[in-house]
């Protein structure tokens, strides 16, 4: 009885070694008041059995190999994209056969984009579309790599969606981001009534999907019908609790001081990170459309997607929230085959019913 | 610049010191397939400051010194609860005139309560109740101690509200807190209509709130119109994520395998702990009322919580959740000063406002 628990401590110790001590961003914080941060000790963490099989093997990766490693030069960052794309592309034809989805190129205003087609589209949605800004920390994901969260909304949830391609860092940090974002809604405006559109994204595309209404409220467009924003990373500046508490918790990033971080630098390029069309959680929320938010206990973002959650409540907007038991960044969408991830797009679908418009008899 | 660093090892190593490791309860699943466990290493976690001062000071606190001692007489029990019951009476006059409230002794069918009145009651809430399962891990909070939770909710949502005193162990262990609740919801309903009825609790009274739906379901007894749980103890057995990565994190819970653990084991008196009577989430909860359901990012049951949400929406009910930024287990009403507390209560009055039988014209 004695040996698993003596293994156990080994592999306490030997995390200890490999991870360094995680750091808080103001130790000016503990010098006034109460003793103000929390020492929590090192501990091991079991997968929960209550998931199904195929999260809990999700939940029981190792810690991405390259969480911590920043590229130091322009062809370095661009090898890191071409190699995480190369292996996302190799993932999309056998996931777009096993959902039924065709996708095809297209320019909306001069901006790159994929339309992604389901086989069927049900009457209720054949007036509806779904503008998606993938994720990727705002670096990854170029090009036809970009259509995967696209293509598990078509395939699951039976909307057509149109994948914008939108120019990333090194080569076109903020706004090109933006800028190309708010062209798309601006050219799809011009088919489909505002009411019909829904956005939604992952991660960078959660973020986007909110400054992309903070430009168009800006700019008198209207908004759309509601948006989804999943494990939106809302707070580009290192604020948000369980950055700190998820910190080599999340499987998936790690931690913020590393990877995470550098992106961020490149792609605000100088800019104020809590600008709120960096950092959407700065920005003002009133008249948004209704909003389904989502996160998991382990996901470095989960507190900047409830803070999201609360802003978007407190402006009057009718938002809603699912946390996932167990499920670091984004892991809702990591394995296709989970049951999870059909039934977080299920939720979805019926979210995007509820609140766009409809066919009028 | 490098001292404060030095001073953050320091308390580092002094938290390693003092707090034990946290042992995962099943090494089992260490043996099967890919590594199953997480190492995480120690870390020092600033106090947010993206939420109210008061709320920063309510966080900022040290751990419940008591977390970890555990009664072994029933005379012990018995004082442990008398000591936390005299403290809590000291400050219900204070927020009784604060809010407004004024609370007097009933009984309903031979159980004991407390009728909780707001000095005022809109017209849209005069035929409305909400029953009040107070928490306390399953043996805190007896007689007028209970009515702390209903005074916040009479005083911030304006609603008359029952508190049921149930009984509790060492004295009465499970099944008496149930009866008692579900013979106070029998007795209500032959005065207000089903439908007029909301049922609310934190902690252990979520879950007994739950579980009094569950055998109301058994007995044939209407549903009432909605259900508030905040932070509900769900699952009594060691399960949900957030009991191993809260762990420490949590500062009014501190770890379950202490007090909490005997508390349930106190409470269950031999039963199995995944009964669903004792842990809700193991039951059937199709043709459930609305419910909204509340957590925090450090909370030790947020995985509970969520996991409960999830099973209200694969079951078809209308469930809604909401989670506060860096609040331990059910600190939403620690401070009733902290815009926080009244921020949650108004979330929660909406609710039962929307779901909750009208008034006829």
């Amino acid at each position: 009885m004695k040996l698993p628990h003596r293994r156990q401590f080994l592999h306490l110790a030997a995390g200890a070694a490999v991870l360094p001590a995680v750091q808080p961003m103001t130790p000016a914080a503990a010098q006034s008041g109460p003793p103000s941060t929390r020492e929590v000790p090192a501990r091991s963490i079991p997968v929960p059995d209550t998931v199904s099989p195929e999260m809990q093997a999700v939940i029981a990766r190792p810690f991405n190999p390259n969480f911590n490693l920043v590229p130091e030069t322009t062809t370095d960052w661009k090898k890191r994209v071409d190699d995480a794309a190369r292996n996302v592309l190799a993932t999309l034809p056998r996931l777009r056969e096993a959902l039924g989805v065709s996708v095809e190129p297209t320019m909306m205003g001069g901006v790159k984009a994929f339309i992604v087609t389901p086989k069927a589209i049900p009457p209720s949605n054949r007036d509806r579309v779904l503008l998606h800004l993938h994720g990727g920390v705002r670096v990854f994901n170029p090009g036809e790599a970009g259509t995967r969260e696209g293509i598990l909304m078509a395939g699951f949830a039976h909307y057509k969606v149109i994948t914008v391609d939108y120019r990333m860092p090194p080569d076109f940090p903020f706004p090109a981001a933006l800028d190309d974002a708010v062209t798309a809604y601006r050219e799809l405006l011009k088919t489909t009534r505002p009411e019909n559109i829904g956005i939604f994204g992952a991660s960078a595309g959660g973020s986007l999907t909110l400054t992309t209404l903070l430009r168009a409220k800006a700019e008198i467009l209207p908004m759309p019908g509601a948006i989804a924003p999943g494990s939106p990373t809302v707070d580009l500046s290192k604020t948000g609790d369980t950055l700190f508490t998820n910190a080599f918790v999340d499987n998936l990033l790690g931690t913020q001081d590393g990877f995470i971080r550098a992106t961020a630098l490149l792609y605000a390029n100088g800019r104020d990170l809590k600008d709120p069309l960096l950092s959407p959680i700065y920005g003002d929320v009133h008249g948004f459309p209704p909003a389904i938010l989502t996160s998991g206990t382990r996901d470095l973002y989960l507190s900047n997607t409830v803070r999201m959650h609360r802003k978007l409540r407190a402006a009057g907007v009718e938002a809603v929230l699912q946390v996932w038991e167990g499920q670091s960044h984004v892991q809702y969408m990591t394995d296709f085959t989970a049951p999870e991830t059909k039934e977080y797009h299920d939720e979805v679908a019926r979210f995007f019913d509820l609140h766009l418009g409809k066919v009028r008899p």
